[in-house]
């Protein structure tokens, strides 16, 4: 959906630190979608083929398993949440 | 089977802490279906292709490996619950 | 082969503290089982379906992906059983 | 697109740090093209297959999880960007 | 090849420890491939199907794979033999 | 193309400390040859394989990942490099 600006100087990743977990998986969503948007930086190409794979279990799986690796970084950043 | 509000406030994930490893597996096990769910929000979808990746033993093993990275992190977050 | 009692109060992960390696090795397997019987309650489908994957090279090796993935937390969990 | 000069002496890789979270994502992107360039150096080839693999799904999502392991490592060695 | 005995007790897993980071490469190959053998425990079908899944190389970059996550849990338990 | 000698004495592995991140970075690219290397010893076969592989994006970012897992564990073993 957005427009991928890797060669700009756009700045979309000011830092790993979140207020809470959920915001922290939020941003393991957003570091997955940008880790394909690089590879297809055209839009319209990857909402035409997410139709294709939100239909697809093991595709799903495969984007689950991608948001659980950033996920372990940006929990490791936080320091896990603790209090 | 759960209504996702990923864009509502709704909280779904307030803390990595839990009592005992079991409770942190089963952390794991909602993490990385939120994870599936992020991608397909359709809760009726996700229920209709359940019952093909459930008898997929390939679907089951990659289902497997992302509850395992979760809880490498959720273990992480607990300081493994040493006592 | 053991019945899954996800939704019961049945406690069978009470540790991820183990005496040796070995023992460590094992809890990976169990854990790895588990993360396949959360998605397939069935025990009567489980087994029908081993006997498909347990010929299947490539499941094989999945498998033991995942099993390393758990040992990684169960040595870190035990500090490598460091004397 | 770049010439790949593994066996030459040329510098591609100085230093893990990086100023600011993006750009060791941009540092975790280019390792992850690296580790593909070391086993197919040619890059006509390499281009040639782009635009196949660019628009298979699962091969993005592949991509995406490779960059999300080098993260991984940028984001430690870096200690997260911590202030 | 070795038979595998899991049930009994038979130790084959007495430390992570070793004195060299090659002798730590090699434990990780053990682990990886007791991955395997405790879902196929006859060694008659994993040697039928070794000769079936050796020549094909996505099979050995999997097995490559579960040796390096095993080969990260054996570095770090030896403190990746740093002197 | 390397001779394999697993069996034999021979020393390929005497340390996980580099001097840079980029020949680190080459450690983790052998870690990752010798992991396919130990299942499929015959470099004649390897060899053989090798061109059909290097032309499968798949595979390519297969070897991808392999190399990011060992370059983790090179990384944290050198303490990132950090000066």
């Amino acid at each position: 959906d957005e427009h991928e600006a890797e060669g700009s100087g756009e700045t979309w990743l000011p830092s790993l630190m979140t207020e809470t977990p959920q915001e922290g998986f939020a941003l393991a969503v957003t570091l997955s979608q940008k880790g394909v948007g690089i590879t297809q930086p055209d839009a319209e190409v990857r909402k035409a083929k997410r139709s294709e794979y939100a239909e697809n279990p093991d595709s799903l799986i495969a984007v689950s398993h991608v948001i659980a690796t950033h996920f372990q970084t940006v929990a490791a950043a936080n320091d896990y949440w603790r209090e």
